[in-house]
């Protein structure tokens, strides 16, 4: 499938021709930029061409009339399908879109939360739709990659009022931070969802973004691409006491303030330049605005590394990416110096002789860091382009098949030795109730769960005993135990809180206190009837009389003799009104 | 002596009266607060006294005018000085400082920089100048500890323009921050400048700051008390766009925004109440809303912990203090909790059994833990009597003695192995030049620098050798080098970063890359004519013919035949004009 790639900005029109299989090969990159009145300067890339030279386009728009042209002239008019980059996605847009005139309208409205980039972006949109009408056309959002991250990490601390209309956190560059991700795991030979990653994309927009086990988990850029780092000419972080002050001593307007801060801040106003090379350079040569300028933008950057190690719970890796930090060596130490205590270390002669040809990704660390250090290329556009074909490909149907729920209340799995402690050694428990899943029981004694904030009392015990003992609660449990409480699937418990457990004999204190993932049980027999499988994840839609609930990301474990029923736990059940038993419906995504 | 200390702010006024000798003891404890039309609360403690009530003043200005009638009744009219809390001293109050007219109108003119503060606690200073005209007033303020932040850490990415009018990071809670640091150091049983602290104040107020060494580096409110952490009102960190959106979409203005952020935003805007203990009873009871807010408030703290071991390079101890920081074992856990990976663990038993009388300060991490978790009460009061004694007992007239400064250019120290690789085994140098340090020298040969922006060609090799190199540049030689290179004293190398030096015979790779701090080195005979101590940091001015610049913290070094002379680096002659040799005047502070 050969796949045209834009990425439209407010001052470039990069584009690209990507061949898309097994693999994705880019065959032709093609960008139009420093626009001013009567031309701009260009530069194709095919095989063994690079030309580069001036064109009569005035501006990103006008360019991109120019496209056709430019691609029949290398043979490449045979398009399948045109892969837009949209900056913002808004709350909407999770995964790419294909792009009708309900979706481009729908972009349209979000242009108060990008009012810079979604209008260019779209500009686009619309000139592709004309030139050639019968290709369907993919939007890849900015924003999507971010849309999972937890409440607690997209939400400002503001006015109801506020939120509803619309003001929390986004985060963006998702397309990037996400490829940069993969490019590292793939590198690690281990699953993605295994690490625990900091991607950091220096380009002349930057942010920092916190990969936890396959998931963005919080992005330094906020509503707008404006929050965060450092940036060619915005200034990322600011004290919102900033508005205020400006207004009332330099007697300026919100919009005279957020221009600044967008176009005239980051190392543009603080050192005049936008690009670090000159940065660098005047800064060797003793420039103090240039010293200073660089002092701060790596600060900035080392504290979001700690910050999102400390949001995560570790750190596997930190990736570099974007033009600063794939070329400057001394930035890159610069932001990792001094991270030992984290068991960050870098080499400096292979952060020297960084080589990133046919998409490499050379690990920059010293010999014995337990973090790893990366340098990669973005590669946005391959990326836009796989996703691009990936959405066209999909389109399934989804079927709609009822499964039987059942509502799991907090309880424990018990080890050998959490037994003896708390029973008596040799202990055996009473297996009074027999469960559904074939073999599983419940006791017929409780034990109390005890955190720093309250206790928990007769807590189930579910049997066979397990190697490790491992406490499922409820979210709302969690904030009774008084305890930050991780969502996990069912047996995997490195690095989760310990928790007191109490019995007759004595107390026990273990890690392995986790908010159970919800999850199909199902066996081979249904799991093909179903068209699931082992591992995969599904959404589930439950029916109330009132409203509809839908639990996006349900686990399939597939159980040799498991009887099939989706597990919830009692918040996730209170927030469908379930009460007892109830069914949902499995829709495939 | 006996101190009289105010805490007055817009909606409550505590008082107290210390007895500062070679200890400070707190001798009466007095508030008026919940201020309605026609009444407030009042409580007074001294010794077994404990008296609650109604009192008929309905602002913390009216209530001022009961103190004198409340201490009289406890026998406390006698009075020495009056130390006042002042939120914000802008940059010019770097320590506490006597009132008076001049100073009483320096602060008032930074009411713009804390529009609700600054103008409450002069409400108090103008009312005690009235009250004890004869009774020397000291003003002690918030920002001061944080005034020493380096520039990269208080200066925000915006125009010039508006950095000249004085938007840049100021830090608060410093008295705060400061007590407690102070406090973790005497338990720990090693001196502040030794540790790497982080303090974390969660009060109604909160904010984080990092303690590096014995300095504020940098602190989590900036520029305003807004910035930073979820506070009982306050927002904390909001995108800058945020004031656009809100602007555009609900016709807001800047001061109806900044109002919000103040009043109506924090726990109160996301869980409607501003009282952690109510948010965690309701949390546990299910209210999603208060479950947010706690999540959130942890969040944010957590990443700041984390953001400031990376901005130290490492982390000794974590403090928690303020009302919630003191009370709420689960917040605390929430906060440590998942930071194993660098070192911190908590004992869930200690942090459960927290006993704070008597000034405890303890410890509640687990053992083995690399990093120490305290907690203790923040005393903010008995640090401003001890500050408003200190200041009133200084006031030394400050002698002016002339040194001779000399300029050093880069250079390394080399140990004996360091000799071998880069000259070959067993070489000697030629000790070509003797310096005026008695016994000490500069090779003929010369070595290169090597980091990863650049080379220094031609450096010098100074002896006599010594156990460990140790290699000196400039601010703007580390630019040109391309590493961050911190500024430390001759000799303190742990966890300094690495170079490669290059020989005719081979090249050698070692930490101990430092900016050498400035210092004054002198003989015993010379340091007691000057008065000075080994250890102790004076000031040194320099009279240029144009301008005048004063080097503090220059650091004093007694050996037994030292030559005295003051040593500066080349960008700190060149920012004083000094070209070859000059001298310098001697400011005791």
């Amino acid at each position: 499938m050969q796949v045209l790639v834009f990425n439209a900005g407010s001052s470039s029109l990069k584009f690209g021709v990507f061949g898309v299989g097994t693999e994705t090969r880019e065959v032709f990159r093609g960008s139009y930029e420093r626009f001013r009145a009567g031309g701009c300067e260009y530069r194709f890339r095919h095989r063994e061409t690079d030309e580069q030279g001036a064109a009569e386009f005035d501006s990103p728009g006008e360019a991109l009339k120019g496209v056709p042209a430019a691609l029949k002239r290398f043979g490449l008019d045979a398009i399948d399908a045109v892969g837009h980059r949209i900056v913002h996605g808004g709350a909407r847009f999770t995964s790419p879109t294909l792009l009708d005139d309900e979706t481009v309208e729908a972009i349209e409205s979000l242009t108060p939360l990008a009012p810079l980039h979604n209008p260019a972006n779209l500009e686009a949109v619309r000139l592709c739709r004309g030139l050639w009408p019968d290709v369907r056309q993919v939007a890849v959002f900015d924003t999507a990659f971010h849309l999972g991250n937890p409440a607690f990490a997209n939400t400002y601390a503001v006015p109801a009022k506020w939120r509803d209309a619309g003001l929390r956190r986004y985060g963006f560059h998702g397309t990037s931070h996400k490829y940069v991700a993969y490019r590292a795991a793939e590198e690690i030979g281990r699953p993605l969802s295994d690490l625990q990653l900091v991607s950091i994309h220096l380009g002349n927009g930057a942010s920092v973004c916190a990969v936890n086990r396959g998931n963005s988990m919080d992005s330094s850029m906020g509503m707008t691409p404006l929050e965060g780092l450092v940036m060619g000419t915005r200034s990322g972080d600011v004290d919102p006491g900033a508005f205020g002050f400006l207004s009332r001593e330099l007697q300026l307007s919100v919009q005279e303030i957020e221009d600044a801060l967008y176009e005239d801040s980051g190392l543009k106003g603080l050192a005049g330049s936008s690009d670090m090379r000159d940065i660098e350079e005047r800064a060797s040569k003793g420039d103090p605005h240039a010293q200073l300028a660089i002092e701060i933008y790596a600060y900035r950057a080392r504290k979001y590394v700690g910050a999102y190690a400390a949001a995560m719970g570790g750190l596997d890796a930190v990736v570099f990416t974007g033009g600063v930090g794939e070329n400057s060596p001394s930035m890159r130490r610069r932001i990792c110096d001094g991270l030992d205590f984290m068991g960050l270390q870098l080499d400096h002669d292979r952060n020297m002789a960084v080589n990133l040809s046919d998409h490499a990704a050379p690990q920059i660390q010293a010999y014995g860091s337990r973090v790893r250090v990366f340098v990669t290329e973005t590669a946005e556009q391959l990326m836009i382009a796989r996703e691009t074909a990936a959405a066209l490909a999909d389109g399934k149907p989804g079927g709609a098949l009822r499964l039987p729920i059942a509502v799991s209340a907090r309880h424990v799995h018990l080890s050998r030795e959490a037994v003896d402690a708390l029973f008596g050694n040799g202990y055996l428990l009473d297996h009074a109730i027999p469960l559904r899943q074939p073999g599983h029981w419940a006791a017929r004694e409780r034990v109390t769960l005890i955190g720093p904030k309250g206790r928990l009392e007769r807590v189930a015990i579910l049997g066979p005993l397990r190697q490790r003992t491992q406490i499922e609660v409820s979210r709302t449990d969690s904030f009774a135990l008084g305890i930050d409480v991780p969502v996990r699937d069912s047996g995997r418990l490195e690095a989760t809180p310990q928790v007191t457990i109490e019995g007759p004999a004595g107390s026990f204190t273990t890690d392995g206190l986790i908010i159970a993932a919800r999850h199909v049980h199902t066996n081979p027999a249904d799991a093909a009837r179903l068209g699931i499988e082992d591992g995969e994840y599904v959404d589930v839609r439950v029916n109330d009389e009132d409203r509809t609930l839908t639990f996006g990301r349900t686990l399939v474990r597939v159980g040799k003799d498991s009887f099939t029923e989706v597990h919830i736990d009692t918040d996730e059940a209170n927030a469908a009104g379930i009460e007892v038993a109830a069914t949902g419906e499995l829709v495939q995504v």
